[in-house]
Order: structure tokens, then sequence, then C-alpha cells
């Protein structure tokens, strides 16, 4: 069983975090969604969802992946060195750590990506670029892993990485099964992406 | 301005919401997405999602649309009289209507989709059927309209469903180019779909 610890903070976007939340909760007995901000309470999508969260110091010594969701929030909160400095103490601590969208912005901050290859959202891949040039960009993929963190594109690529790491970790065709359940068409192919090419 | 009045009870299925939420919410002049439930507070999604909900009695009287997802929970609550005596309220005030998934099943307890053209999620076809023989049920959909109600197949339909509503209302190329915003893959025809094959 893994925890997965979404970060989540003000102006998040809504589907990058439940996206790949229905995909690992469709694995109840190996991956558990839990929510966290900061100092806990209830967080705001930019959409006005309204999440009851954990504060970070609630997440407990076992392994967990770091689910990192981006969004308009991004903005403001890669200025916040309290965040930053706690965000990279779960990085170093976290088995597996995945983005979605400019989450891998916000998670470039802490330095762990430096170097390495990554990708986030298309329609602002030249301000990913000038805001982390240190990592590695990709421009053309649905998601990318490096080690061991996973960064997808913008939005709805988070639900193909998603099922990306579930192949990787439970098989091809747990992820499969699992994405027919769910009626959805699973880009398998993570060199797969479109929208590389329209921004 | 459309409230998109959100129905939550608990083990809703979560990206049966927010699928849609994210699709409305790139409109935020046009649709404001809210949250509730029949006596409000914290509702939990089958994942463990906890969303802070407003009660029932707290729709205002303008124009909305009612959004009412499926889930496991759909299971219990069809038996909640008084749940489904207050849906059927909503329904009757609603501008439009649309669920998703077994959200249809749920809805079809009003009465509101008698005689009328509806879908709903694939795997469980047989038991829709069985609930509800009085609906129009049709097998081979991504969504369908009859008159002012919607209804999608599983999950990840109600993605596709929600741009096609945006399409009916503000125009196809606004839909398109909310879902190439959004890096996805919208399947523009409603009567695309493989998983009507698979069980």
């Amino acid at each position: 069983m893994r925890n997965i610890a979404t970060v989540l903070f003000g102006d998040f976007e809504t589907l990058d975090v439940f996206g790949p939340v229905e995909v690992f909760g469709r694995f109840p007995e190996q991956f558990h969604p839990e929510f966290y901000s900061l100092h806990g309470g209830i967080v705001t999508s930019s959409h006005r969802v309204p999440i009851v969260t954990r504060p970070f110091s609630d997440l407990s010594a076992g392994p967990y992946v770091l689910f990192v969701p981006g969004g308009i929030g991004v903005r403001e909160i890669i200025k916040d060195k309290e965040l930053i400095d706690a965000l990279t103490r779960l990085g170093e601590r976290a088995e597996f750590v995945i983005t979605v969208c400019t989450g891998s912005i916000l998670f470039s901050k802490t330095g762990l990506l430096d170097g390495k290859q990554a990708t986030s959202n298309k329609r602002v891949f030249a301000w990913t670029q000038k805001e982390s040039p240190q990592v590695r960009w990709v421009k053309k993929a649905r998601w990318v892993k490096d080690g061991n963190i996973y960064t997808s594109s913008g939005v709805s690529a988070g639900i193909d990485m998603a099922f990306g790491f579930v192949a990787d970790l439970l098989g091809r065709e747990a992820a499969r099964q699992a994405s027919a359940e769910v009626e959805y068409e699973w880009h398998e192919n993570s060199e797969w992406d479109p929208f590389s090419e329209l921004y």
C-alpha cells in the first residue's frame, strides 16, 4: 500500500488532481490518495472546489508517492520559501514523485529536478524553460520518467501518466483494464503529444 | 452566468464530478460550479476525496444546470426517498440536467427521464435497464441529449459530454479551444463508444 500524498494549494487546477486520483483510486489495495497542504484546512481549486486537507506534518513515515499538481496558483507559491522548503523535504523522502502540468515548475524549485528530464504544460512551455533552465525540459512528450520522478504535460495528460505509472508498477494489463472500466481511451505511448505542436 | 449545481452524496465517483467541473471551469464568465448535498457538510468520494458542500436548500432561484454524477454510492441512495424527492424538485426547476455514469440511474428515480432517451455506464448496463425500464436506454453512445437532459456513459465520458454541452451553448470552436487548452483529445462525436462493445 502506497500513500499518494497529494499537495494542494490555493488555485490548483481541478483535473490535474482528480484525473490521477481517479486512476489510483481504482486500485484501493495498492494506492491510498490523501490530501495535504502546508498548514492543512480547506483549500480551493481555481474552479472553486473546496477540499479538506491535512497539514504536511501529518504525513507519516511510510513509503509514499508525492503528487504535485499545477494550476494558476503555481505562479504565486513558487515565491513561498516556507512551502518550497517543506516540499523539498517531502520530495527527498518520497519513493516516487509525480507531477501534472505546471506542477513540474513548482517541484523544480526544490532543486530535485536539476539535470533531469521533465515535461510540463505546453501553453506555458517558454515560461517553464525560463523559470528553471537547469532542468532538461522535453517539449514533445505526454509524460516523462527520469529515475523515480514522473512529470506530465497539461491537465488531462496526468490521466495518461497515472495509467503509465500503474503500468510500470502493476503491469500494463492492470492499467488497460482500469482504463476500460472508467471508459477512458488511454494514450499508452508517452511520446504521443499533438499539443506540443499547437503552441 | 449559469450555476452548475453539482449534487454530491457519499461514495460518488471522483472523475464523474471533476472532469466536467474542469470543463465548465474553463468558462468562468458562463458557468459557476457549486457543490451541494441533501443536508450540506463534508461529502467524501469513493476515493476518499472530502468536499465541502452546501445544503440543497441553499440553491438560489436563478437558472441552473443540475449536475448528477454517479458512483458506487448510487446503489444506496436510490433507496432514499427524501433525497429522490428533493432531487425531483431540483430537476423540475433546472434549465438543463446533465448526468455522468450511473448518475442517470439516480436521476431516473425522479421519473423525469421516463420515456426519454438516455445512456449510462456500460459495465452495469443490464442493471441500468432493470432499475428503470421506463427509460429508453441507448447502449452505444458517448452521450445522449433528449430535450434539456444530457446523459453520458461511464466516468471519463462526462468530459466529452461537457465539451458537447459547451459546444451546444457556446459553439463548437469554444469547446475545441478549451479542450486543446487542457490538452484533452475531445471525442466530438456523441456516437463514438468503443466501450459499449466490451461488456
